[in-house]
C-alpha cells in the first residue's frame, strides 16, 4: 500500500487505528474452542476483525502470539492474513515482529513476510544496523517500521544512552534510518507512554508515519499522541491491542470490541477534525 | 543444560563449535529434492547432523530460514529439533531468532522456543531493555544469548554510539544485563569479525559464554577469536554456518561438511592445549 493511499484511508474513515491481533488462547472467550475446536484462533480473530473492520485502518498481528502455538499458530497467522487480505483489502497489515540480523538473514525474513506472507509492514529492530534492515526497503509498496522510541519501562535502559553531543540512541536511529529509507517505505515506533519525547521524534522525524504502541493497557494517552506527534498528514497509526480484543471476555467479545474500537475511532475523528485534516 | 555441562561436553569433545543450520532451499543440493520430496530441508538438516555431531557441541538453527517457508518451514524446524534431542541428547541447541518485545510478548516467545520446542537457548535482542529480556530468564536450564557486538558490517551504526565517559553500546549492554542474568543463564553475541574488540568484550564479560559468528563466510579468525576471548572454561561457542553446510552442494555434500567441522573442530582442540584447558 502507498503512502497516499493510507492517507486517503485514514481520511475517508476519519480513524488512524490499528487493532493488535494479541491472539492469547489463556484470554480469549471459552466459548470459542467449543464452537472451533479446530482454529480457535483463527475464529477469534476473524470476529475481532468482521467487528472492528469499519472502524479501524490497519490490523496488526503480533507474532510472538502466533510462534508461541508451534506451526499451527503459523498457519492460525496465515489464514488471519489472507482472511483480511480477501475480505477488506483497504486494511494495512503489519506483522508486528521486530526481526534484525544480518544481510543474508534479513532477506530471508523480507522473504517470509513480504513474499510469502504479502504483508505491508515488518516491526524491525535497529540494534545491528544498515544491513540488518536495508534488506526490508527493497520491497516496492511494502514498509518497515524501525522501533525508535519504545513504550515500555526497558526503554530507558539503552534508548536514552546519549553521545557526547547530547544526541540519545533513539535520536541516532531516527537519523540514521533515514538515510536508508524515506516517507514513502520508512515507519517508526515510538510509544504513546513516551508524552512529550514525541515531540522530540518528530522534530528528527517530521514526515516519517508513526506506529504508536502503548495506548489503552500500557497507560499512554491518544491526546497526547495527537498533540505531539499528528503531522499535515495525520502521520499516525496508533494501536490498540488488548484494550479492544480483550474488552470483554464473554460471549458479546466482538460486539464490545466494536464498541471499544468505535469510541477511539470517534477520539481520533476529533483530532483529525481540530487539526483541519478532514 | 547447565554450564557445566556445556564445558564437560566442550572438554570431552575438544571442540567448541556450533554449526548453524542455515538451511535455504536455493542453495542445498538438487538431489534431495528427489530424494525427500515431501520435506527437504529436514532431510538435509538430518544428513547435516549426522555427519557433523562428533565434532561440535552446538546446533544453530537460524529462524529465518524456516518462517520463510512458512508452516512448512516451522514443521522441519521443529522436527530438527526432536531429532537433535532424541538422538544427539548431549548436543546444545540455540534458536538464532533474535527477539525482542515488551514483557508480555517476550513471555510469549519464551514459552514458544523454551516450553513448546524446548531449546537450550535462545538469541535476544537488548534495545527494549529489561522488561524485553528478564522474561527469558525465568526458565531454570535454558539461556538468554544476549546481543552485545555483532558480526556485521551494521554493527558500527549503533554499537559504538558512545557516551560522555567514553562508554560505548555494546559496553552498556554487556554491563546492564549483567544486573539481570548471570554466568549461568546469560551468554553474549560478539562477532569474530571484531578483530581485538572482543578482548574488550571479555574485560566486562570475564566469566559469561559467548557464541561467536562470523568465523568462515563472513571472514572472521579462528585463532583471533581464541587469544582474545576465550577464558579458563572456555567460554565460547563458535558458530560456522555456510562454511560447513554449503562446503559441497554435490551429493557429497554430508561428508564435506564432516570434514569441514573437523578441520575447525581440530584447530579449536589447538586452542583448548594452549590454554590448558584440555
Amino acid at each position: 500500500m502507498t503512502r497516499q493511499e493510507l492517507i486517503d484511508n485514514i481520511k475517508r474513515k476519519k480513524s488512524y487505528l490499528c487493532v493488535g491481533l494479541d491472539t492469547d488462547l489463556n484470554k480469549i472467550p471459552k466459548h470459542i474452542f467449543e464452537e472451533a475446536p479446530d482454529d480457535p484462533v483463527f475464529a477469534f480473530n476473524k470476529a475481532i476483525i468482521d467487528a472492528t473492520a469499519p472502524y479501524c485502518v490497519a490490523y496488526k498481528p503480533n507474532i510472538a502470539f502466533y510462534e508461541t502455538l508451534g506451526y499451527q499458530g503459523w498457519i492460525a497467522l496465515e489464514k488471519t492474513i489472507r482472511y483480511i487480505r480477501a475480505t477488506y483489502p483497504d486494511q494495512f497489515i503489519i506483522a508486528d515482529a521486530k526481526r534484525g540480523d544480518i544481510g543474508n538473514t534479513a532477506r530471508m525474513y523480507a522473504r517470509a513476510f513480504f513474499d510469502y506472507m504479502d504483508l505491508d509492514a515488518l516491526t524491525v529492530a535497529p540494534y545491528m544496523g544498515e544491513d540488518s534492515v536495508t534488506p526490508f526497503m527493497e520491497y516496492p509498496g511494502k514498509w518497515t517500521v524501525l522501533l525508535a522510541l519504545t513504550s515500555n519501562k526497558g526503554s530507558h535502559d539503552f534508548q536514552f544512552v546519549s553521545d557526547t553531543g547530547g544526541k540519545r540512541l533513539f535520536e541516532h536511529v531516527l537519523a540514521k534510518a533515514q538515510e536508508w529509507g524515506n516517507k514513502d517505505n520508512l515507519m517508526f515506533v515510538a510509544g504513546a507512554t513516551q508524552g512529550s519525547l514525541l515531540a522530540d521524534v518528530r522534530k528528527i522525524a517530521p514526515d516519517n508515519f508513526l506506529l504508536v504502541p502503548g495506548v489503552g493497557a500500557q497507560g499512554g494517552s491518544l491526546e497526547e499522541v495527537a498533540r505531539y506527534a499528528m503531522n499535515d498528514d495525520c502521520g499516525l497509526l496508533v494501536n490498540s491491542s488488548r484494550g479492544i480484543i480483550y474488552a470483554s471476555t464473554g460471549t458479546d467479545f466482538d460486539t464490545v470490541a466494536a464498541i471499544e474500537a468505535r469510541n477511539l475511532a470517534e477520539q481520533m475523528a476529533e483530532t483529525l477534525k481540530a487539526r483541519g485534516i478532514i
